[in-house]
């Protein structure tokens, strides 16, 4: 069956590449967040697409959850002794990736493409689509005032609190190209674990990705387990909006959207509540410590999708 | 005594390696070549102002001519991986350099200023001068057409046959700041052994430069030992430009500009011609195989353009 994922940084990279030891790569497509893009030293780099494509490389660095693993610092190292910024952490190996993505870009190619090329180089079968050809930058409004998402994640350690989000740049982009017609074509549409707010909103806010979500079984994974985020802000957004953060609360944010939630066991008392809304739940064990807990989430999920999908 | 060198690559940059070791760093200011800058993968590369430099720093990469020593090779290895291009040697240290300049350009910044900087950062104490903060770039006009620089000089290897050279955007460009101050406060002006066609005539063409050397006296040092170039094809141009290079080539070459021509000493025989065309003409082992034949060759010349000072 054709599936397709949105997803985020880290937990979104962990569950894909579960998906990705099961399925045949013509069978899975994911649709990476591009709202945390920035431009850095020049350079156009793309946070949740590499940390996607790092991990179906299998060059992620498994203890930061960016970057690659065997890097070297030989460049970072160098432009601060220059007096450059050293704050977001560029390895020498990494900033090729970026050098080579922003020199297509200013070639004026397509980022789906030039991604598409990045994986070819890298060996990743699976297909990887930004959300949108065209800029769109999650701006978070919070008591500093409006900071990038990146401003806000590395330079301010998500410190400040948070009031809201606007998406610059949302009112001239399009979904990028096969990501509305991948989405009509899959059976099963999966939320990944990523953050509702800052790495899946900015997806499903495009035109036509919602209607098209309709057409198939759409299960979510829900990022907070026992009232935390597994990594990440996404539980202190919730709650700096006024939000309890709970796995009810994401099936609270995603509803109409989802025919159902995977949650984690220990979250199984929010289970008759968010049947109240009308979703259906299923609960596992959700945190993925290894490559083990990633096949054997993601093989779950398509059991969960299959649930939903007609005879 | 004020000294001031104007130099291009490895060979100016080893001659002022001498002078630095000699004079107070505040008696010494060198103007460098800008005319080989070129842009690539987006980021300002300044070839000869990055030899001068890292030569100041003792960070000079003394095998190749360019680069730094102690390199790694990261960055440029996952760059040929992903399909970029690797014709241009960057390592993961001076590639941090670039991107500090180009930082630095891009926030409106002088390359005088940046310049400044990057020295003071890397311990220089002399002062080194862009020879223009305005782009000027030597285009070789050759028998596969007009080149730009880099191309002619990394991507082709110096091999199509030169007809002639053309300073693009010499029209727009002022000497730096500082260069006409320090040209006329020199007691002496030095022309390092470098490339007289791409080298030094880029900056003896600002406007004020040549009626600034005439208010001190002016020594050059011949880049041609023995018919041949030390490094770069300043041989082979002038041989494709109809000219036998020679000591008395470079002489001919800087007429009406130099009070004398520090010459190598198995040169002797043009000594008789150089001196004919109104030029004083120093004998000396002028190739600088070390630190000691800098220091040597350096005090060599301060001492030459002391006997042409007033007493």
């Amino acid at each position: 069956m054709k599936v397709v994922a949105l997803a985020g940084g880290v937990g979104g990279a962990k569950l894909v590449d579960g998906l990705a030891a099961l399925l045949p790569p013509e069978d899975l497509t994911v649709v990476v967040n591009t709202g945390d893009d920035f431009q850095h030293l020049g350079l156009n780099i793309c946070p949740d697409l590499d940390t996607v494509t790092y991990t179906l490389a299998g060059l992620a660095n498994p203890q930061t959850g960016w970057g690659r693993r065997d890097e070297s610092w030989s460049f970072l190292e160098t432009l601060g002794r220059l007096g450059g910024p050293t704050w977001f952490r560029l390895g020498d190996r990494d900033l090729a990736l970026h050098v080579q993505r922003t020199r297509r870009l200013a070639e004026g190619r397509p980022l789906s493409q030039v991604t598409a090329e990045l994986c070819a180089a890298l060996g990743v079968g699976v297909r990887i689509l930004p959300m949108s050809d065209q800029p769109v930058s999650t701006r978070v409004l919070t008591e500093a005032g409006e900071l990038s998402f990146q401003e806000y994640f590395v330079a301010r350690a998500c410190e400040p609190r948070v009031s809201g989000f606007r998406l610059e740049g949302l009112e001239a982009a399009q979904a990028a190209p096969g990501v509305l017609q991948a989405l009509r074509e899959a059976a099963a549409v999966i939320l990944c674990p990523s953050n509702p707010w800052v790495s899946l909103d900015p997806i499903l806010a495009l035109p036509g990705v919602r209607p098209s979500l309709a057409l198939s079984v759409t299960v979510g994974v829900s990022p907070i387990v026992g009232g935390q985020a597994v990594k990440g802000p996404a539980a202190k957004m919730f709650r700096e909006l006024g939000i309890e953060p709970s796995a009810l609360a994401v099936a609270q944010h995603y509803r109409g959207l989802l025919a159902g939630l995977v949650i984690d066991r220990q979250d199984h008392l929010h289970t008759p509540a968010i049947r109240e809304l009308g979703l259906q739940v299923w609960e596992e064990q959700t945190i993925m410590r290894n490559t083990r807990d990633r096949r054997r989430l993601a093989r779950f999920v398509l059991e969960c999708a299959a649930v939903g999908l007609p005879a």
